[in-house]
C-alpha cells in the first residue's frame, strides 16, 4: 500500500467520505488512490476557490468535515479566500495539499512555493507529511484537529513521494476531545446579571443560533426580559415558522449602534465581542456595543454555547414558552424588483426546508425580516467578508444536504470571483436555485465611498462599475451547462422561482435589479 | 493632502502610471485619490488573479512596473497565484494592498487576516505603512525595490487610516541600483570553456533571450560551435524572422534529457540551474543536465545577462554573423485541427509584431518550431506553473504594448481559473485574439497520471474530465462582452483568425480540438 492509499483509507475510517478537488501533477497518486479505494465521493471544481468554499458549505450542512484536494503552492493560494471565510465560520475542513517530492523541494522548481506559509494564515493546524509510513497517522490527526470544537481548518501538505512510496499504514481515528463546557461560574454570573432586570442583550453565535439552542435562549429572554440578537454573520442559523425569531447585528455601523443603544449588559454566547467590519474616519466606533455596557461571557467560541444556554435557562428556572406566531406569510409580489418585493416573494414561495446561502450583499441586507414567516429553513452567511463565497457555498451545501433545495442569494460582483462553481452544480446535478442580483455595480463600495467621506469622480465611479460591458449571466450560466433565465419584474421572478425549485438540478435566475 | 493622495503622486513621480485594480472598502481613499490626482490609468479586474496577472503582462511588455490595488487579506490571496508566476518571471510589480486601520487591527474584525504573511511568499519586499506622513516615502522605496534588477515584486500594505489621515508628503523617486555586471573572471572562464571545443550548451534566460542579446549569443555559438537553448519558460523571448532561432528546454523530462544528452559543459546566462518541473517515481532525474556535465555561470539571474553575452562575444573576438534564413513561411492549413496544423496556420497568418501569450499547455508544446518563419514577435510563457496566467497576461500585455496584436494561446482548463479577464479586455477594448484550445479535459494531467505510473479508473478520469457538461466558450465570452466564434477545422480557424486580428478589440476563437 502506498502513502496515498493509506491516506484515503484513513480519511474514510475517520469519517471523511467527501473530497472536493482540483488536483495537479503532484496529486496524481492521491487521484489514483481514489480509484483503488472505494467510498470517497469526489467532486471536481474548476478553480480552487470553488473547492474550498464548497467544503465550507458541505460541512455547515452535514456537520462533518470534507477533504479538499489542492495543488501545491499557488493552488492552495487560490483557495485561501474561502478558507478564510470557513475559518471565520468555524467550519471543519481537512485540506490535502500536494507538494514537490521531499528531495525535489531544495531544487526550487518553478512551481515551488512556501506552501506552509500560505496555509498557516487560514489553518489552525498545518503539517507536512515526511514519509509514506506516517502519512496515514498524519491524516488521522488532521481529522481530529478539524473536528475539534468549534471546528477548525487542518492542512496536511503531501510531498509527492510520501504519496507514491510504499509502506503506507492505515491509522485508526484519533478521539476528538469533548466540547469544553462553560464554567458554572459563567452560568451563575449570567443568571445574576439577568436577574437584575437591567437592559440586557444576549448576543448569539456559533451553535447558539441552531434551532434547539434558540429555544433555550427564548426561554431565558421570556423569563428575564433580555433581548436576543445574533451576530452579524452566522455560519448557519435556523429560521422560519416555528423557530425563535432573532435579528442580526446590522452591517452598517450607524444602524448597528442604534440597534444596540441603551444596552446596559451584553452577554456573549458562542462568539467574541462584536466589532465593526471596518474602521471609518472620524469618530465612528469600532464596536456597536455601547461604551458604557458591561460585557459578560456565557460561552466562549471554543465552549459549548448550546449547553450553556440550556444550563442558564435551568439556572433561571425559565419555563418553556411557545415561539410567537410571526403572522401571515406574504403573498408573491408584482411589479418592480425592490429589496422588499424580492424578499416578500422569496418568503412566499420558498420551499420547505430550504437552505439559503447569502452573498446578496447590499440588496439582500433587508431580507431577514420578511422570511420569519417562511417555512423552516437554514440561512448561511458569508462569515469572513472574503468575496466570492456564495456560489461555492451553495454548491457544497447542496452536496451536504441532499433532498433540500439550496437557494443562493447572490450579488453579481461577488459571483464573478467564483462563477466556476456553476459548472460543478451542473455536473453534479445539484438542486441549487441561484437568484443572481444583477445591479452591474459594486453597490457596497459606492456606499463605502460615501462612508469614508469621499466625493467620487469619473475614475472612482469607473472602478465601481460593472457595466460597460454588462455581464450577461444567462450566457455565463449556459456556458457552464446551467439553465438560466432573466426576470425584470416580481411576477417574472415568482414564475421562474417556482419552476426552478420544482426541477432537479441547478437553475440561475438573473434578476435585473 | 492625505496619505492616499501622497501615494498616488509618488507613484506617478516614480514612473508608475498604470494601476490594475480590484478595490474594496479599505481602499476607498486610494480610489478617491485616483480621481483627484490626474495621470494614473486605472484598469479594473473583476477578480484579483486578473489584476496581478495583468500587471505581470503589462511589465513584461512595457518594461516598467504597474501598480496593483488589492483588497486586504483574502483579496491579496486571490492574486497570489499570478504573483507567483510574476515572481518567477522576474517581473517588477508594486502591489498596494489595503488593510484594516492600524487601531482596528487588534480587534480582529471578520476580514482581518495575516496580510503580511500571505504577501511574503510572493514578494521580495513587504512593508506595512505606519502613518500618512511616511506612506509617500514607503511608495518610493517600493518602486525602487520593484525596479531593482532583474525585477521584483514589492508589496506595500496600506492600513486605511494611513490612507485617509492628512499629512501626506510626496516623495522623490529613489535611485535604482545599476544592474550588477558579471565579474570579468566569469567572462574569461566561459571563454576558456568555449575555446576547448568540447560539446557546450549555453542556456539563456531573462534578458539573454531578448533580440539584441540573442545576436551576441549567436556570434558566440557561430565562433565556437556551442549550442544555444533557452530555458523552459521565458518571461519574454524575441522570435520570428530575422531573430536568432533558439529552442527551449522541453517540459517533458525524458524529452529534455534527450535534448541535452552529450553535453560536456553547460554555461548559464541569466538563469539558475535548470531543474524539472516535478519529480517522478523511480529513477527519473530532477534536472535535464547530464550528471557528468560541468556547470559554469556566465551571469547569475541578478546580473546583467545581455551585457555578459556582449562581453563574452568580444572576449572571443566573435564576428557578427547573419541570422540564418528559417526557410519559407508555412501556408495556412486545411482540415483537422492538430497541434502541427494549428501551429502552421498561426505562423502563416500571425500579424507583424504580434505578442503571443502562451498558456497552451499540452496542445501548444510543439508550436515553437513552426513559428521561426513568422514575422517578428514576442512570446510570453507561463513562468511559474501556476494555472490561470494566460487570460490576465494577455490583458496586461495589450495594455503594455498598444498598437500590437496580442494572441493568447490558451488551454481551456487553465482559462477557467481567470476567465474574468475577458471582461476587462472588452471594457478596455484591448486588441487580444484568444485562441481557446477546447479539448474539454486536463490533458496534461492525463499525461502526468501516466508518468507517475498510475493506471486510471473511473474516479481518476472523472477528476481530469472537463466534459459533462461541456464548457461553451463562445457563451462564456459573450457573457462578458467579448465576441466569439467556434472553429472545428483549420480553414475555419484561419478565417476567424484573420478577421479577429484585423478588428479593434478582443475576439475569442474556440478551437474544438
Amino acid at each position: 500500500m502506498n502513502g496515498a492509499e493509506s491516506l484515503v483509507h484513513t480519511l474514510l475510517k475517520s469519517g471523511v467520505d467527501t473530497c472536493f478537488s482540483n488536483p495537479g501533477t503532484s496529486e496524481m497518486h492521491f487521484v489514483a488512490a481514489l480509484d483503488r479505494v472505494p467510498g470517497m465521493r469526489c467532486v471536481l471544481g474548476l478553480f480552487e476557490g470553488v473547492v474550498t468554499g464548497a467544503a465550507d458549505g458541505y460541512a455547515r450542512m452535514s456537520g462533518k468535515p470534507a477533504a479538499t484536494l489542492l495543488h501545491c503552492g499557488p493552488g492552495l493560494a487560490n483557495g485561501l479566500a474561502n478558507l478564510h471565510n470557513a475559518r471565520r465560520a468555524q467550519t471543519p475542513i481537512v485540506n490535502i495539499v500536494g507538494d514537490q517530492a521531499t528531495y525535489h523541494r531544495p531544487n526550487d522548481a518553478p512551481l515551488t512555493a512556501d506552501t506552509e506559509g500560505w496555509a498557516r494564515g487560514a489553518s489552525a493546524w498545518v503539517r507536512t507529511a515526511s514519509s509514506s509510513a506516517t502519512v496515514g497517522a498524519d491524516a488521522a490527526v488532521a481529522v481530529q484537529a478539524a473536528r475539534t470544537h468549534p471546528g477548525q481548518i487542518a492542512t496536511l501538505i503531501l510531498p509527492s513521494d510520501t504519496s507514491w512510496d510504499e509502506g503506507g499504514a492505515i491509522a485508526d481515528p484519533v478521539p476528538v476531545p469533548p466540547k469544553p463546557q462553560s464554567d458554572p461560574a459563567q452560568i451563575r454570573n449570567a443568571a445574576e446579571i439577568l436577574r437584575r432586570g437591567q437592559p440586557t442583550l444576549i448576543v448569539l453565535g456559533g451553535e447558539a443560533v441552531h434551532a434547539g439552542a434558540l429555544e433555550n435562549a427564548h426561554r431565558i429572554a421570556a423569563a428575564t426580559g433580555a433581548r436576543l440578537i445574533a451576530q452579524g454573520a452566522n455560519a448557519r442559523i435556523s429560521r422560519g415558522r416555528g423557530r425563535v425569531p432573532v435579528d442580526r447585528i446590522p452591517y452598517v455601523v450607524d444602524v448597528a449602534v442604534k440597534a444596540l443603544a441603551g444596552t446596559r449588559h451584553v452577554i456573549l454566547c458562542g462568539l467574541r465581542k462584536p466589532v465593526t467590519f471596518f474602521a471609518y474616519p472620524g469618530s465612528k466606533p469600532t464596536t456597536p456595543i455601547p461604551a458604557d455596557a458591561d460585557i459578560h461571557v456565557l460561552a466562549r467560541t471554543d465552549q459549548d454555547a448550546a449547553a450553556a444556554l440550556a444550563q442558564l435557562a435551568d439556572e433561571l428556572s425559565a419555563p418553556r414558552v411557545a415561539v410567537p406566531d410571526p403572522g401571515p406569510r406574504p403573498e408573491p409580489q408584482r411589479g418592480p424588483l425592490t429589496p422588499d418585493s424580492v424578499a416578500a416573494t422569496l418568503s412566499a414561495l420558498m420551499p420547505e426546508e430550504a437552505v439559503i446561502t447569502d452573498e446578496a450583499v447590499t440588496f439582500g441586507r433587508g431580507f431577514f425580516p420578511f422570511t420569519y414567516t417562511a417555512p423552516p429553513h437554514d440561512w448561511l452567511n458569508s462569515t469572513g467578508g472574503a468575496i466570492g463565497c456564495g456560489p461555492p457555498l451553495a454548491t457544497g451545501a447542496a452536496v451536504g444536504a441532499p433532498g433540500r433545495r439550496v437557494i443562493a442569494l447572490q450579488a453579481d460582483g461577488s459571483a464573478m470571483y467564483t462563477l466556476q462553481a456553476l459548472w460543478t452544480q451542473a455536473r453534479e446535478r445539484l438542486d441549487v436555485t441561484t437568484v443572481l442580483l444583477s445591479n452591474r455595480k459594486y453597490q457596497i463600495l459606492l456606499g463605502e465611498l460615501a462612508n469614508v467621506g469621499a466625493n467620487p469622480g469619473r475614475t472612482a465611479l469607473d472602478m465601481l462599475d460593472l457595466g460597460n460591458p454588462d455581464l450577461d449571466w444567462t450566457k455565463l450560466a449556459n456556458g457552464m451547462g446551467v439553465e438560466a433565465a432573466r426576470a425584470d419584474s416580481c411576477e417574472g421572478f415568482a414564475d421562474l422561482f417556482v419552476q426552478a425549485n420544482s426541477r432537479k438540478g441547478p437553475f440561475l435566475i438573473e434578476l435585473m435589479i
